[in-house]
Parts: C-alpha cells; structure tokens; sequence
C-alpha cells in the first residue's frame, strides 16, 4: 500500500507528529510503515477497497498518562484518532477507521485486570483485556465467576459493552452489566462517572447512576470520549447447566418458534438470549459450501435437506440452556418443552444426544457457560476467501416479525446471489436479527454485489419501521440517516454535545454518523 | 406568603411574561395567587424557610405543543423554570423550585397513559401518570400485567424512574425498566431517544439502547431537557407469588442479616429487592411515638422492646417474596430459610401469620405484587407535625458496611435529638439505606436541627466513602460537591453539556448542583 496522510494535514506536519508520538510511547509502539506494520490495521472483510479505510499511522500507548499526551498531539495538529482496543470486531470494521488517514489509537496494550471482585461478583478491565484473558485469569485465581462473551473469545470486554455487544449467558446484555467508567475526553480531562466520582468510594462498580445525570451510555457507539477503564459484573457460577438445542424442520417454522419463545423470554424462563439459528450458520461453522454444491447463487432445496440430515440440524434451531439448581431446570424445562412440543417435528437435544465432534453445538455449549472459543470465527471457511459483512436490525419478538424480516432479507441476498445465512438473538424484548453476507475478499466483483445489497436492505428494513443496533465503518452514515425523526433530531442533540466536548473533532470523527463540525457535511 | 419574581426579572417584565403565559395554556392554569394557589407549591417538608423555595407562579400545559410555547417564552424572557410532573416527590423537595422566584413547570395535566402492550409488556406514558392511575387503568382493561410502584401511589411512573427511583418487584429497578424517552430540549426540539428516532420504528418500546450513543441516561436526575413521554417494561404477572417477613432481636443481627442477602441477592433468590427494616420504621406506619413514649430524645431500650412486642416486629425485619410456580418458589424458600435460620431468634412470617390489620404486613405485600397504597406516607403521624427529610447514602452489600451506615447515622441523630428511623433496601449488587429524620415542621428549631444533621451526614458518609443517590433540593449542592474526584470533572463535564443544550439556562437550574453558566459560583 501506498502511504496516505491525516486529512488536513501536510507531509511536513505529519513527519512532526510522529516524531512527537514517538517520544510520548516510543518509537517501537508508533506504527507507520505501510509494508510490516500498517496492514494490521486494514479490515479484511470491508467490501470496500482497502484505501477507503487505510489509517496513516497507528499509536498505541501503554496508559492513562501517555494516552492524555497523545491527545495533546492530536489536538496541537487537529488530527483524527480512531480508537480501537482489541481491534477485533469483525464483520463492522475490525481494526480500521472510518476515513483514509485517520491514526488508529490503538489500545490494545492497557490490558490489566485492575481487579477481580469475587465477593460481589464484578471485574475492573482496561480496553484491551479480552474474553480469553478474563476467562483465564479467573481460571487462574480459583475464580467461581463467570465471564459473558461474544462468540469470538479474542473479543474484548469493554469494547464489545462500548459497542451494545450481547452474549449467551443470562449476563449476555452487556450494557445492562456495565457499571461504573473512566473516561478520558478530548481535552484529555479523565472523569470517573457514577459513584466513582466521589474520592474513596465504596461502591464505583456496584451501583450504575450516581447522583446527578447518568452518563456513561453517552460514551457507548460514541466519539465522545475514550473510555480507559470499565466495571463488568459477572454472574456467580450456576448450581447447574443444562444446555440443549430443538431443531426444526420447516422454513416456516420461524413464526411458531418465534411466538414460542416470546413469552418463554419475556418470563425469564430462558434466563440467557434464545438463539434461532438458520441452516446454512449451522452449517458454515462445519462444513464448506463446496463439500455440497458449487453451483452459484442460493443453495437448492435438496441440497439443503442433506446437510440437515448429515448434520443432525434443521431449517432453523433453537439453542437455550437451563441454568440454576436441578428441581428448577426441572420445572423450566417442562415448560419449554410443552412450548416447542406442539410444533410438528421439533426434535429435542441435549448434551448427550449430541456427537462430541459436533462443532456448532460444542461452542454454543461452551458459549452458554461463557467460555470463550473461536469456533463461530470460522463460518469464514464457508467459501474460499471468506469474508462476511453483518446485517443486523433489531425487531420486535414475534412471529410476524421473523417472518417479515425472514423474507425480506432471503429474497434479496438469494437474488444478490448470496446464501442466506442469519439467526435471530431473543433477548428480553427484542430480537437482534443477524444476516450475514459471507463474500470472497478476493473478488471485487462480490464484494461491490455485497456492498449494493447491504445499502438495499437498510432503505427496506427502515421502511418497515426496523432500524440496525451497530454496523461496519462503510454504512455508519446510511444508517444513522435512516434514524431521522423529527429532522435528525437525536443526531443534531449528538452534533451539539460532540462539539461542546471535543471541538476540534479529533476523536473517531464519523463514528457511528457523528462528524465533527469542520467534517459536517450538508443532510438531505 | 409575599409575591416573590423570577431571579432578575423585574415587575413589568413578570407581569407579560404572565400574560404570555396566560395566552398559551389560559388564564386557569397560570398560578401566581400566593394565597390560594402558589402554596400547592410549597415543600411541606422542607428543614428551611418556606421562603427559600417560593415560586413566582406556576404553569400547567395540557400537551407537547404547549409546552413548547411555554420554553419560547421562558427563552425570550430568560425566566427560570423548575420542571415537576406529579410534585410528590416528598423528602426530596416535592413540588417546590430549587431557588425562591423559579417558575413551576407543572406537567400533571400531561397524563395521558398513551399505550398499555399486553404481548411485549409495556406502557408508554407522559409525565403526570401516577402509579394510581397506571394500576387502575390496567385493572380496568383486565390487563394481566403488574406495575412497579414507589411506596407512596400517588408518585409518578415517569419522574421516578427519571430520579432514579426503586420499587418492590422484581421490576423494582426502574432505570433498568426504561426504554424509550421523548425530550423537549430547551429550544422546544423534540428528540426521540433510541429507536424511537427511526421514523415508524417497530422496537420503539422493546430495545433500549438504539443506534450511536445512549442518551437517555442523560435525562435522568436531570436538567437538560424536559422529558414528555417515556416507555416503560411490565411485569407479566407471576403464576405465585408469595411475600414473608423475618424479624431478628437484636440490633447487632443487622450484620449477619446483610450477609446472608448478598448471595442471595446476588444470585436473584430473592428477585426483587429486599428490605432490612428498622424497628422504629417499622412502628411509624402503625402507631405514634407518643403511645408509647413522651421524652425527649432517642426512645429508650425497654420501650423498643416493647414496642417490639406489641408490633410483633423485631429490631430488624427483612421483608421479601417468591415469585413464580410453587415448584420454583419452594426451591427457593429452602436456601432463604437455611440462610437465616442460623440467625439466634430469626423468626418467619408468611401471610396467613400476621394479623389482617398489620399494617406494615399489608402495605409490603401489596408493594411486592405493585398494588399502589398510601401507607408508608403515614410515617409523618409518627409525631405531631411530622415531616421528614430522607438521607439516601449507597452502600455495598456487606455486614461490615451495614453496621457501619447504621451506627454513623444511629449516633448523630440520636445526639441531634432523633430516633434513627431507617431501612436498607438490598439491590442486585447495592444497599440504598434509606434514614429519614422525622421533625415537627411547626417547629423552626426542629428544622434547624435537622437540615444540620443531614448536612453533618454528608460529610461523614463522603469520608468513608458513601455517596447519595438522591435528595432533598436543600442539598444538593452540597451532595454534588462529594462527587468531586478530579477537580469535580464529572460536574465539568455535566456543565458543558449544560451550556450547550440549554445556553440561557431556563431548565431547572441548580437541579442536582448544576447550574447554567450566569448562575455558576466559584468551586473551592
């Protein structure tokens, strides 16, 4: 690749810069050059050339103290930061920025676990712990606690909260978890929010709101500041763990086990997030499309039911877990049972029933206890290639909804000449619908026909009134214009509080549609 | 009382801002006779003067459009306006303005219930819906879905949950309970939080945290913005529920009582919060000091003991309930009982033990299944005149903890003269512990003993590292000034977006110690 400068900036400023970067954290830990170092930081799976988000440098710093000076710099040359911590979220961007230019933050050294809270059940981690380096530090203390992590265990705890991340344990909402940040603002000011704002507290990470407006979700999907510390509860070991998996045999089953499942959430007797898996996720994480069909476009029906019956899965299913002390799994699953039973052949698994090679349910299994894996990573493997783009509207829980959603996007990405691969995440009251385009990285022309069908179905989901919870760098602006009401209200309400707390737009300018003033463009 | 104006606004200028008034929502809800209409507005229970908190007049809009005029006219006469909805936030102000001459926004007639969802489990709701009005209506249409009420029902549903507030049920956390926000910013835009702001959303009600940065936490305990209408998540109601009672003799059982809820708490046997009662919390709501006791000061041992007798209470007694099939609820009752029958003299109470007009039983059992009463607010019988004013310190959940809360407070307010009249209400990972001093409010000495005491309260509780949730408009000045780690940069920030979001600072200034920038003072 071809070096590229910050926006705004000259060859002869950018060369200071770095320079000066350099002093704060060394010149080992600034990363400028385009053939060794650079590469880290371009996302594999954009569908977008490489130079639309190709960083100009990256700086990583080894704490609070040179993170503070690096944002003097940035201030003093009015040049763009892109924060990442683990740099690993794939499918929305993974490492790289949203512009050409931009010097990735990248802050994958401020790893620590400040602290372990064994009594009441919570963790401190800097931005660039991961689910592995969690899970394996409490492995390593004798720890009774439980992480929640995403299905890719190199993840990292606070990014994936900062980011609205859901996992598979009743602690899966991640936000909900969260309590208590430092946050460093533009003007490199680090504030403490909740109660951790008065000196000596007790409670920083047992109670979330403080005194006074909470306001830590302002620092989640946000440019507003860069978050350097993060409370994270974690759920006390269960009495008991019984995961099982229904499968079933119709596309059109998704309206029953939908309307199934929403009163079974709604009641916590499925305490984690249900999961409705299509066939063809089922099948990526075990098998390549090729080992059954190399014709192109959506894979045929026949071919279809022989993966399900090799792989024991079908059209779509439903993975949950019983969690708590025997007499109660015993009760909740009665009447879940009963629930699924009337659906004509809904067939039931537990861990026994199931082969121990099996992949798919060995890492949902492991999932559903929180131990990190990165079986799920590999749906990649599905073609040569691989690379995948996620799709994801949030929907109300019901049948018609599935349905709706189903279809509106199967006929798109079928006529697109992509397999439809998604699965639905029944949290309390929502549903993350998760479609995911899996192209060849390689293939320009797949990717552009990736890159048309992802814009079509945002103007379709917004039409029916369904908006997306996160997405990749090439779509932030296309999405926060669907969230319009009222003129873009709430966006202009972001505009005013990005301006007040990082004027000269140094931090993440266009995260997630918010640029700064001096990068504002005109809206329709 | 004397007419008093809005702080520098002079007669002339009050007199057409009252006629513009008049012109928006009609002469009959314009209030400024400060005999028979403004003293509604008064705090009845506030430690200082009536004077402090005197509004210049009141004013009532009937919908969004209106108050939309309402904010044109405070803006162009840059008059202050103290937002209330149904104004019975007693012990913590009530309907009074922070600062004497302030405009009170009244949004009681606002009180449209505008959606009941029986299949997801929600309302929406403006402002002035009281816990009355949301369980009748629910009973009404023969909605099986439970609220979660504040102990007095005719508290709102919205303002509640905006301070933060906590309930009986398992739905008792309000905060968590929220989603989905309408706010009027100063400038009469109307924003849409969430999913709201994707015009026709389907999930408006069902997710909370929506596209880009969460802000309605920004609205909370707050004065950026008024808020007009909220969602809010319903309880399906439970297939059992099941409250009891346990009381301990000694006061010293606080410790062991405390440790024995964390885990169960912790790990959700108990699902909604539970509550340690003192003994003397427990008498206000059935008897008077003076029954029992005409001295001064602290009642004395053997009138507690007593008292206790008669009551069949204990000097700690720990209110909770099962919820859910027999199967759960029996499961569940074994490891409570386990847990507190190593406690000497812990004695359990179910329904069918208490006596049918035990009226701490009844009001607790009605609060635990979310049917609104009035009985707690009867604790100003307690003596004649009764008021109180509630010091709401945060504490983690430990033996420890607990004995050191109740003994700070215990030994001061007995020196300031009053009994320790307190409870501790156990959350997920949290105590609020809750003390009310009750004080004649005829009697201008009383008061002054009192408002000294909360201030010393503050202080002791800030050096060991309590914060408080919530309070009274009489301190929260001082309150804020505990939350100062970093040059106080969380207020810092809070201002910024302050300044930015409502510039003339017309919006409840001084709320939770922020103030707009001409009314700032200098910070030690």
């Amino acid at each position: 690749m071809n070096a590229v400068l910050p926006p705004g900036i000259t060859r002869e400023h950018f060369a200071a810069l770095v320079a000066d970067l350099q002093k704060v954290v060394g010149k080992a830990y600034v990363f400028t050059d385009t053939q060794w170092e650079l590469p880290a930081y371009i996302d594999a799976y954009q569908t977008t050339p490489d130079e639309v988000h190709q960083p100009s440098a990256a700086v990583a710093p080894a704490n609070t103290g040179e993170l503070q000076r690096i944002l003097e710099i940035a201030r003093h040359y009015k040049a763009p930061l892109w924060t990442i911590s683990t740099g690993k979220n794939f499918a929305y961007g993974g490492p790289a920025p949203r512009k050409a230019g931009y010097i990735v933050l990248d802050l994958k050294r401020m790893n620590r676990i400040l602290e372990v809270n064994e009594k009441h059940g919570y963790a401190v981690v800097e931005p660039g712990v991961s689910y592995f380096d969690l899970y394996r530090h409490l492995q390593k203390i004798g720890s009774k606690l439980w992480i929640d992590c995403a299905a890719p265990g190199w993840g990292g705890v606070l990014p994936n909260t900062l980011e609205h991340g859901v996992g598979y344990t009743p602690y899966g909402d991640h936000m909900t978890m969260q309590c208590g940040m430092e946050v460093m603002l533009a003007d490199g000011t680090v504030v403490q929010t909740g109660m951790g704002a008065l000196p000596g507290s007790q409670t920083t990470n047992l109670y979330k709101y403080g005194f006074g407006p909470w306001v830590d979700g302002l620092f989640t999907q946000s440019n507003f500041g860069v978050v350097t510390k993060m409370g994270v509860w974690l759920m006390q070991e269960p009495p008991g763990y019984r995961p099982y998996m229904i499968t079933f045999e119709r596309e059109d089953d998704l309206h029953a086990i939908t309307e199934a499942l929403r009163p079974l959430k709604v009641n916590m007797l499925i305490p984690a997030a249900a999961f409705t898996v299509g066939l063809i996720w089922e099948a990526t994480v075990q098998i390549s499309r090729r080992d059954y069909y190399t014709g192109k476009g959506a894979i045929p029906d026949s071919v279809r039911k022989k993966i399900a019956k090799d792989l024991r899965i079908g059209e779509w299913n439903v993975y949950g877990a019983l969690y708590g002390p025997p007499p109660i799994m015993d009760n909740n699953w009665e009447v879940i049972h009963d629930a699924f039973a009337k659906i004509p052949g809904a067939k039931v698994y537990f861990d026994a029933d199931r082969h121990k090679n099996d992949a798919a349910w060995s890492y949902r299994k492991k999932l559903g206890a929180g131990i990190p894996n990165m079986t799920e990573y590999s749906m990649s493997n599905w073609i040569p290639n691989g690379a995948h783009v996620d799709f994801s509207p949030i929907s109300p829980v019901t049948g018609v909804d599935a349905i709706k959603q189903y279809e509106l996007i199967r006929d798109r990405c079928n006529k697109a000449g992509f397999d439809y691969i998604g699965e639905f995440a029944i949290g309390w009251r929502d549903m993350h619908h998760i479609y995911t385009t899996i192209f060849d990285r390689n293939d320009p022309e797949q990717k552009a026909r990736a890159y048309k069908l992802f814009l079509e179905l945002v103007e379709v989901a917004a039409d029916a009134g369904y908006g997306e919870y996160r997405t990749h760098l090439d779509f932030m602006d296309n999405i926060a214009a669907t969230y319009n009401w009222n003129d873009h209200a709430l966006l202009r309400l972001r505009e005013k509080i990005k301006d007040r707390v990082d004027p000269l737009g140094i931090l993440s300018p266009g995260k997630m549609g918010i640029w700064p003033k001096s990068m504002r463009k005109g809206r329709a």
